[in-house]
């Protein structure tokens, strides 16, 4: 503090802390700095931050988009040191100490934090993007819903029975606990939800197909769990395929391990590549495109951007290759910024992030799912019971818990899904011409 | 039935009703049509019935899309005589007596019963229809929802103080029900919802003006009910302009009645315009292209084709100029149409459909409604009550009333609103630079 000759302390400008992203890591950073002597600006381009671990509940219609969603401002509502931006994040000048947003607006910091998250990598294959969605956010989880259901009401109107197999062909492409659960959620849908709605087809006679490159699925679980992922899958009838990569998409076709598979629906859940932003930084990234960050989590030559959750590659854990992109190391990596910004304002020194892994957990279709918690490894129902008591606890806001909770109750006594609306155009495939009423 | 000279009785074929539109005519005569012994095509574009009396909930994130809509599948499961096609009827050829679908499909008939309903009329302006949407379906929900929440984001951001009112101004053209429940719930969302979220603006500070262009709010309401709406809308903050005709809408301003009004929400809740659909019938229909349908709501000449709801002008009703389109005339015409069908099988005569008018409701802000039950005349608390009860009781599906009670109890506690989401891009207003750090 500088004193005056007036006796008056002039105190200095309050340090800037520019969060970029919303999710788990940022959103829990902002939290941390609550009382911290900072100002914080938060630029997201969704104004809602989005609990991706439940996306795959709404793209199988399970939930509504707002159940799993909480707006931004009213999450850091109560924190007079946090401003929310809507905007895009376009590019950052280290040197300068600033960052562009889309409009044009540059915003000055002291402190950056990147938290911006990752989208899916094709493996150098941009254009099956439209042939095969992937789930990152609630469009995604949209546009996902909207060809999984409209594939079954294709399916009803459809005489010609080899494409109506092609319609009740559902290919889910990667075997990590995504495309587990979605592959789930589908053969549910199709065996319970939707059972007693058609007249012509039967839902239970759609084709569930899980492709994984690897030679087993959940490949970073202990293989007891991968056989008992399978186990379960195979009960719900998904047809499983390890060992099997693929090699092409075309429309209405997947190519994979030599395999043809006529397919309308294709859901990508294979490879994540980090933000596009990250690239502007002009620092060392790995091959999906994370900034290999130091112990401290920052980047090289600039101890005040740090980059953390799913942007990050922490090279530096001892133990483990690298941090997974799940969201309790987003959480513990939001909370270790903010610990090290009051940390670096008390001039004490940095200590290294180190995560802390409490294990893992994926649902497979109705009641069951798969944990490893380490010491405990389970599977079944009461893995999923645990799943449930988690994943409620790491819900943000308590309205959605409630919304959630009763959803899923109902879902389990009813065996039906609540959020089976499709918007948006229907677009019919021309087919041959029918006469309903006169068969 | 014929008895061929084996001794088998040949059943003749079942009669085919085919019903377009899975609104609440649709849907009730479909119902009612359960033990009769025809075969029920239902043809809806949507995949889900929607109760359109709630849709400006979801408009100003009060509920989701789900939560007012039900999967007309899921409705007619257990109703075996029943199928449901997923399409639009494109004409209708009443000669042959068949309707032709956009894929090409053709659906023969032997009761054909239209009740499309109805979009927005621009009067002779299609042009507003982007400046200024409607509220009909899920999609015009959630592009007015988006519009309304960035309006207040983008005044967040905005440092000229002229253009930060253009968009803190909101504009509902209409002062019917539905313009009167709009201008209410976006006053209270501007006052109760968003209160405490923005750190530049005050949410409060935005105007919202509701024009109509007769003497008086709510026309088909009785004199002393329009001036009970007009009070609580101002209490609420809203700006109520009657006898205020809309002259043009252009992007950034609207003109009505002398005045020039800058602002970027316009909200259209002003005219109808029945289904082109019906201009293929060949029918007279009236000035808001509805059908003039006889006492029966058939069209001249075809007595196997019927009318309903929204598409229709009932122009036979002693006493009153016309059924208004509202959700309980819809109603009952589904019923009546079941009953009709039924008696022509039993050889029974036509008897003339007559509306039963038990009141009307509209829901002003929070927790205040006005009703005009006839021989009571209510507004405030009490109307509103009314009005949750009535609402519960006509929405379809157990889930879905137990998650619109929970949702409304909650934004009565609370203040919030619920499903406070925006998808899609965010599209930046370009304006000047600003240093967000430096100010």
């Amino acid at each position: 503090m500088a004193s005056g000759d007036d006796g008056f302390v002039t105190p200095p400008p309050t340090p800037q802390v520019v969060i970029v992203g919303g999710g788990f890591a940022g959103l829990y950073l902002a939290k941390g700095l609550a009382r911290a002597p900072v100002r914080v600006t938060l630029v997201d381009r969704n104004n809602h931050h989005l609990f991706q671990p439940m996306l795959y509940q709404v793209a199988t219609a399970a939930l509504s988009a707002p159940d799993i969603s909480a707006p931004i401002r009213s999450v850091l509502r109560d924190q007079a040191n946090a401003e929310i931006l809507l905007g895009e994040v376009r590019s950052v000048d280290v040197a300068a100490r600033s960052v562009a947003l889309d409009d044009g607006t540059v915003l000055r910091y002291d402190y950056l934090v990147l938290a911006p998250g990752a989208r899916h990598s094709y493996f150098g294959h941009p254009e099956w993007e439209t042939l095969a969605p992937g789930l990152k956010n609630l469009e995604d989880a949209g546009e996902v819903r909207r060809r999984i259901l409209l594939a079954f009401e294709k399916a009803e109107r459809e005489p010609d029975p080899v494409v109506r197999q092609r319609y009740l062909t559902f290919v889910v492409i990667g075997g990590g606990p995504t495309g587990v659960e979605v592959a789930g959620a589908i053969a549910e849908v199709a065996r319970f939800a939707l059972r007693r709605d058609f007249r012509r087809i039967d839902p239970r006679d759609a084709t569930v197909l899980l492709l994984e490159g690897a030679d087993r699925l959940l490949l970073s679980y202990p293989p007891s769990l991968s056989d008992s992922a399978k186990q379960v899958l195979r009960r719900l009838g998904v047809d499983v395929r390890t060992q099997t990569l693929v090699t092409a998409i075309e429309p209405g076709v997947v190519h994979a391990a030599g395999w043809r598979i006529p397919t309308d629906t294709v859901i990508w859940a294979a490879g994540n590549v980090a933000s596009p932003l990250l690239r502007t930084l002009g620092v060392p990234l790995d091959k999906q495109g994370r900034v290999v960050v130091g112990s401290d989590c920052s980047i090289p030559g600039h101890g005040e951007v740090l980059v953390l959750g799913d942007a990050a590659a922490y090279t530096h854990q001892p133990g483990y290759p690298t941090v997974p992109a799940v969201c309790p190391a987003a959480i513990q990596a939001g909370k270790y910024a903010a610990d090290l910004i009051r940390r670096d304002y008390r001039g004490r020194p940095r200590v290294p992030f180190r995560y802390r892994d409490k294990g893992q957990l994926a649902v497979i279709g109705r009641a069951r799912a798969v944990a490893d918690l380490h010491r405990l490894k389970a599977s079944g129902f009461f893995a999923w019971l645990l799943w449930v008591f988690v994943h409620i606890f790491f819900l943000i806001g308590f309205r959605n818990r409630i919304i959630v909770m009763f959803e899923w109750a109902w879902s389990f006594v009813t065996f039906q899904r609540g959020a089976r609306v499709v918007t948006g155009q229907w677009e019919p495939a021309t087919g041959p011409q029918r006469r309903a009423g006169s068969e």
